[in-house]
């Protein structure tokens, strides 16, 4: 039996229904169907099977993030691939803002040097590859920087996620409506491509 | 004498000199030449503080968009100012992303509700009053959604900043250097407007 593996499953599986800090790591155990002391013995503290848990959510998603810009024939394709691989990761898993809150970007977040060594780096290559062949293509507008450009769609793309316990009551927005999910996902890609896309100069 | 703004003065220089983190209540109390039992008189415990903190900064930001947005003859110049004001204050006080991600984007942040109340409803009407009336006019493009064009906006805006514990080292970026922080503020710009403006569909 792979115990560790069934704690992460309980575990991802109560952060989403329940939401992280409403789950006990007793609940998990109990979920799980192992002996409470059994997630001490396999992650430490608590932090210990956020990390865990990241690892695996994230090593998933830099395999799609990979495959998709991989696959795709250009530039607006490898950025859409890039917000579908996301959004379908968050969808899934989404406990993944809030404990990339906690545990990379708070000081003090326990799981930032291997998100930076592990993850950060890897898909900060892919995608400024992409960028930079966009770019001196002549498809992206000259000029721009592809690492700030990185920062940019960063931004766009997880920030709803990120800010989603102050936009969800603020704007009343369905963020559990797979709908809305796409919409939204739609939004960012427009405002994202419209913003980067090499284009003759006509505004109205 | 102004105990309380002595404190909050004190807290703000000692915060963006060392970060949140590695300043003590204590010292705080030195730096302020206060007795350290006023912070706790003040301000409660350590989130009481920061509350405070955030409150008078915010407070200044929201004024300044609103004189900013204003202000602006079009849309574009109000999405610059708003930039402006936000980079003008984050440059004045670079623990508020820190703060923010604690107090009010953390779970359990006990600064979420009165920034909800207080801060983001206000601000959000100033903003999406403006992309209301940019739409309606033709400026900026039919069916944005007001809405999600000011989610874009925040996350190009504030991510940058919120994430700048992996970014800085990820990709040695010089956020201290002025230079760079207008060098961003004109990419964001840029992307944003490029993203939102209305325009005779010509990529090349």
């Amino acid at each position: 039996v792979d115990v560790r593996g069934a704690i992460l499953d309980a575990a991802s599986e109560l952060f989403a229904a329940r939401g992280v800090d409403a789950v006990s790591l007793r609940a998990i155990a109990r979920r799980a169907g192992v002996s409470p002391a059994m997630v001490p013995y396999y992650f430490g503290d608590r932090s210990g099977l956020h990390a865990a848990l990241l690892e695996r959510a994230l090593g998933r998603v830099r395999a799609g993030l990979a495959a998709a810009v991989g696959g795709a024939s250009d530039g607006p394709s490898a950025v859409r691939g890039l917000l579908r691989t996301l959004g379908g990761a968050i969808a899934e898993a989404p406990w993944i803002p809030s404990l990339m809150l906690t545990e990379v970007l708070a000081d003090g977040g326990h799981y930032r040097e291997r998100f930076r060594s592990t993850y950060a780096e890897h898909v900060a290559d892919i995608v400024t590859t992409v960028f930079r062949r966009e770019i001196s293509g002549g498809r992206f507008r000259a000029g721009l920087d592809p690492r700030l450009t990185l920062i940019s769609l960063l931004g766009l793309a997880v920030m709803p996620h990120l800010a989603r316990p102050v936009l969800e009551p603020l704007f009343g927005l369905p963020y559990d409506s797979s709908e809305f999910l796409r919409r939204l996902e739609e939004h960012t890609a427009q405002i994202f491509l419209e913003g980067v896309l090499a284009r003759e100069e006509t505004p109205r």
